[in-house]
């Protein structure tokens, strides 16, 4: 089956976003199948404020909240990645929240049936973590496949939801109607794998776009009825809060979403030279004078927008300043302000790409911690089971 | 939901036994789900061949097999599974096969909320194992709960199979129906937790009643995805065989089938009096003369059996030496011959109680083990998947 999709998702800050933006998992965007009733636990309303107040707790005691997001290694990171959710992940980082980013290999293969590429893929992400700002001495960085201990605690979370849930789970939903065939084992149970992922570390903020609403609710749930079956007094798992993006929508250079496979996307990691010819050969208009008009000149406005998001300013004023000098200085303007702006992070990636021994240890150390911290939560769980012989 | 069957299974050398035998995973007959032309890689006859030449093989070579059994902690091990399983168990261990034995106490949780009892149990599977000459130096005993790297074989698993083939499992079938509520995502995949169970210990060799041919089926088929579609060169995991068990059916006291709910087993561990007692009051019939007829005396019959197995005499016979003196005086026989049979079994086992501390530790070095193991096998599923970083 392989690469299934190529529908690009730049979806801000998932828990479980695609370094290629190229999976369905991530492109719902239809809430569905959630209650929408105000007041009602698994509704928009509810969700939003609930983020907004725990968002107005965070600023004032950091400390008090860990997070976990994470990546699958299908791809690059991109500029997508870096605003819609690296950049957040490093202020949360520096703001003293606990923060674990995940690379959730094992979910490279819910819909494929191949691991190719996966190391230089995993690699890639780390050192974009690492040079975007990441600090592994605060920051946990981590795999599935080398931490057992999380991923045992699949085991009693299955038992918690039913196949019905799993089914309802909108992801699973659209991927089993979309894809015509069924759907594989992981892919239906992944809503419980990241419950895992979240739970494991005692997690109690997950930054997500509001298409992930219902994963946080599966979540939710998982921890709710572990708690009530197993832990009454002493609950062992927090119901963690969604905290929803407030990163804007950021579109590919030709006006499309940002996907690897529509070659729209600026990766952090390509040269000034590829990414200069990323931009020459990005389509615009045949009118000369540069406006900033996302609903009638989508593609010249991306490339606007991308300038806006990297220099600060405002994509209407540069639209004004080009003027008649048309799209070649707007692609020209484009390619020097990324290149500006990303050249510090291509450096310091580079930099650490010198001495990839370090990097590797980098993982090595937080899985070693990561599987530390499981291992602890996973004897709670034994205790909380009676399952400590 | 608690203990929703009371149907009792007695099906000999599952790979994951119940030891109250009260739980519907096993009570499956039905093979219609199962191709049965001749040769088909999922038909009975090319089972029951390849069983037999195994059997041949591992007569010659017993080393050359690994072998995987268990039994879920729902209760006590009664005569039945000590007829049906636990003695070939030993036998194969004393051959010379490299023999595993499973407490699956996450498998508990399949279809209850609650683990109340698990630990008394475990402990109690454990006592009969080594009562019966189970010996830890030769077989590693040992828990789901605390073997995190087997559980992570989970996820590349559920990779390999599709939400219509955990389906299509004659035993997920059967519940989904009889129970006419959803299954939890715990039963709907406990065919691919088997798979771990059989294949981190790279085991060939499972015995099983036909009922479980299916299980085995979805555990080659996953052994066979994983080497074609990431170890083509160097399989990781054996196909391994089904060894189709060839002890009798054994009957309950009462002829019904032998479940701890119907009151009709006699537990390893119950006391004399208490065996006494159970024995005395189970029904038969009102025909004074004893005859072996298990057709049209079901409950006189089962009371032969039983005698016969645990005095290796022949229940005919039994029942022409007892003829006129009735029921009385055979409940007499079955209840002498019994205590007596069981004795040996029961000292040793109250000798070891006596002695929590080493039991238990014996059960820590099992799962010690374990993990070593599965940790080898994760070392090479993660080389094969491109997974070492």
């Amino acid at each position: 089956m392989a690469d299934m999709q190529s529908i690009t998702d730049t979806s801000q800050a998932t828990p479980m976003d695609n370094a290629d933006g190229s999976h369905v998992l991530h492109k719902q965007s239809d809430l569905q199948h959630s209650p929408t009733t105000p007041g009602n636990p698994g509704s928009f309303e509810t969700a939003k404020k609930r983020s907004d107040a725990t968002k107005t707790e965070l600023e004032a005691n950091p400390d008090r909240f860990t997070m976990l997001t994470g990546d699958r290694p299908t791809g690059r990171l991109h500029l997508g990645h870096y605003f819609g959710t690296l950049k957040s992940r490093v202020e949360m980082q520096n703001k003293g929240v606990h923060t674990n980013i995940l690379i959730a290999d094992y979910q490279v293969i819910t819909d494929r049936d191949t691991t190719e590429h996966i190391e230089e893929n995993t690699l890639g992400l780390l050192l974009d973590y690492l040079a975007a700002g990441i600090d592994p001495a605060k920051t946990m960085i981590f795999t599935h496949s080398a931490t057992p201990a999380e991923n045992q605690l699949m085991l009693p979370f299955l038992s918690l939801v039913t196949e019905a849930e799993l089914e309802r789970n909108p992801t699973v939903k659209a991927e089993k109607e979309a894809s015509g065939h069924a759907l594989t084992g992981l892919l239906l149970t992944y809503p419980v794998h990241q419950a895992c992922d979240i739970l494991f570390c005692k997690g109690n903020v997950v930054p997500v776009g509001k298409d992930q609403l219902p994963h946080i609710e599966i979540t939710r749930t998982i921890a709710r009825r572990f708690n009530e079956r197993y832990a009454k007094k002493n609950p062992v798992f927090p119901e963690p809060v969604a905290i929803l993006s407030e990163a804007p929508e950021i579109p590919g250079l030709d006006g499309r979403k940002m996907s690897k496979s529509y070659g729209n996307a600026i990766a952090l990691s390509a040269t000034p030279e590829e990414t200069a010819k990323l931009i020459k050969k990005s389509p615009t208009d045949s009118e000369r004078r540069i406006t900033f008009d996302p609903v009638n000149r989508p593609q010249v406005s991306a490339l606007l927008t991308t300038a806006g998001l990297v220099t600060g300013r405002d994509p209407a004023e540069i639209a004004e300043e080009i003027g008649d000098a048309g799209a070649g200085a707007l692609k020209q303007y484009v390619i020097r302000s990324v290149n500006d702006y990303l050249a510090p992070h291509r450096e310091r990636r580079a930099e650490l790409a010198k001495d990839m021994d370090s990097v590797r240890d980098i993982l090595h150390d937080g899985n070693r911690r990561a599987n530390a911290v499981a291992e602890r939560t996973l004897e709670e769980v034994r205790e909380a089971m009676g399952m400590k012989y």
